[in-house]
């Protein structure tokens, strides 16, 4: 077989219980001689090695795991890799592991970091992310056997069944598939997308979650599909200059999903300054600035991919890794189903009404239209 | 004297300048030999030390600081942090030096945490933040002669001229009061002030920058300031219902300054919820919330924190030696002077105005009225 061998693979070629491989895997002498026996067999055969590499990594003393740390860029959806951070460092913890940080500025530069700490055998295992289809990251460390996880697909083919390294990600067709469904439920019939330009394996994924809904569930042809979908950097002001175009473009829209908060908070503007601040919004990633202002958002559930990331790593006691087999198919990779978490928006004033002169009926005003002084 | 000896005082007893002492320190061929062992005379009298703390950090080989990462709480001011993080991690990078990791649940633990990453000997010195009256982190570390620097003053009795450690702290008694003299200068009569319950070290520090202002610029007496002055959790929703009351009972406010953008955000709802949303607010630590909802700010300048930190426990070449002693007056301590940042804020519509059935004329309103499904 092409996929490393698994727990359940054993169970079945000893024809026993998956619980028995893990009794005697980790506690053999409640299990019968003869049963032992037969499962021994089947690891031996299949030659099935359980966590592979949670062994490899209690053999070293450093009990550290390396994870790259970007400079601050987009405080809105960029705070996400903020928040697996802080998930992470606590999950590691309960285990005894600590997070170490370093920084590169591109994919080279990261694998010249990752062969040093390695060399330095301070660290034991790395996580990555922001994975892309021919990472040469991804790549080079499977090439060089050093353990690692990825929080981001490595976006090839099938991905799913034979993955060449351990992976979590995101369901990003699940969850902007569920944001869509729940605006159709809501009443809308004619929902826009609010995305990036293709290819972009993380934003082609959520696309297709949106577009599978509205093909589902509305009667919408292909050029609404074409008219309704909107590509822009992920930027602020870009999402609004955008949308203002979209909605000015078409006043039936009654709806707009995006692949990211920094999209929807730039879609609200845009909302707000044609006169539609009613227009329901959802965005993606759950950011703190969308719990701010009441955005409803697809959140990543960034505890269980920090869990599962450490899970993938290190393993687990056997019943747990039982668990984990019944719930992926898979002990490579996790695929996690986010979260639509519906909230009550602040709804904005028209921009242009800000800078009309009604405000200085009282001293605010000069305040208010003054120079920006930053 | 009661502090270690600077650059200055060595400069002083040699009766020569800061930078003659630092070419006597880095580049001792180019300094007249009478002039220089007058300047080793100085030196070995006031028993003056350069770098004592970065030459005990050059002679272990790890290479690593430690810092606590807490567990991710209000996303709005909570951000701080990880953005303090992002700075320090770039720069300790610049440097060689990288970031580990690690959790505690309170200063007890902290303190256990350092011990045992001190014992392994995979750390060479600490940043720690939060510090508070009496901390008793900082005490067992000086006790213990661990190498640190805090993110936070010591906040006790003449921090600035006998810290009994390295500490950076922003200004906030500055940045507050140049916050408030900026709604004075725009028009604002009648400034009030959110903050937190007294007693905190950052939040008096504050606190006392909005009265200075207001007491040298405005004429309010002493009931005025009472009446003016809000203390509340740092909560979104505490900070909205308090700056409704505040409002509803003064109607010549025109003008709030706020210790967080968490408050400030709150103090922005509130102010739309009674129909003032033309109330200039002034929030403090530019968070990305902040920024995203244009609110205006104190920038803390994290850069130049995490770089003052740096410095304080590594120490630099002579040349920036001298320029740091000249601006801070002494080589133990930075008092960073933060930013105010001016934006042109979203206005808010009443939240009253979002349950109104208004929005019902369409489709939408099945949304906007719907039950909350989180």
């Amino acid at each position: 077989m092409d996929r490393l061998p698994t727990i359940e693979d054993v169970a079945r070629a000893a024809q026993v219980s998956r619980q028995t491989v893990s009794n005697v895997l980790n506690t053999p002498a409640i299990v019968k001689p003869a049963t032992r026996k037969r499962v021994e067999v089947a690891i031996r055969k299949l030659a099935y090695r359980p966590h592979a590499s949670a062994r490899r990594l209690r053999m070293r003393k450093s009990s550290t795991i390396a994870i790259r740390l970007d400079p601050m860029t987009n405080g809105i959806s960029g705070a996400l890799l903020d928040r697996f951070l802080h998930a992470l460092t606590e999950q590691a913890d309960d285990r005894g592991i600590r997070i170490l940080l370093f920084t590169a500025a591109d994919p080279a530069a990261e694998i010249e970091q990752i062969r040093k700490l390695r060399a330095s055998g301070d660290v034991d295992a790395f996580v990555l992310t922001a994975t892309f289809h021919g990472d040469p990251r991804t790549k080079w460390l499977v090439e060089s056997d050093v353990p690692f996880v990825t929080f981001g697909r490595p976006w090839g083919a099938d991905d799913m069944n034979h993955s060449t390294h351990l992976w979590v990600d995101v369901d990003g067709f699940a969850g902007m598939r569920e944001a869509t469904i729940h605006l159709i439920d809501r009443g809308s019939s004619r929902i826009g997308y609010v995305g990036w330009p293709s290819p972009s394996g993380t934003g082609d994924d959520r696309h297709r979650g949106w577009q599978t809904a509205v093909g589902e569930r509305l009667a919408l042809g292909d050029d609404d599909l074409t008219a309704l979908n909107v590509s822009v950097e992920d930027r602020l002001e870009d999402a609004r200059n955008a949308v203002v175009t979209l909605l000015e473009g078409d006043d039936r829209i009654d709806g707009l999903v995006c692949a990211s908060d920094t999209l929807a908070l730039g879609a609200m503007i845009a909302a707000a300054s044609v006169g539609r601040s009613d227009l329901p919004i959802i965005g993606f990633d759950n950011s703190p600035v969308g719990q701010a202002i009441g955005l409803s958002s697809v959140d990543q559930t960034l505890d269980a991919v920090a869990g599962g990331a450490l899970e993938l790593l290190l393993g687990e006691s056997g019943s747990d890794l039982v668990h984990r087999d019944a719930a992926s198919g898979d002990a490579r990779h996790r695929l996690i189903t986010p979260h639509l978490v519906i909230r009550q928006p602040l709804r904005l004033l028209a921009p242009d009404a800000v800078s009309t002169p009604t405000a200085t009926k009282n001293a605010v005003g000069n305040h208010r239209n003054g120079k920006e002084t930053q």
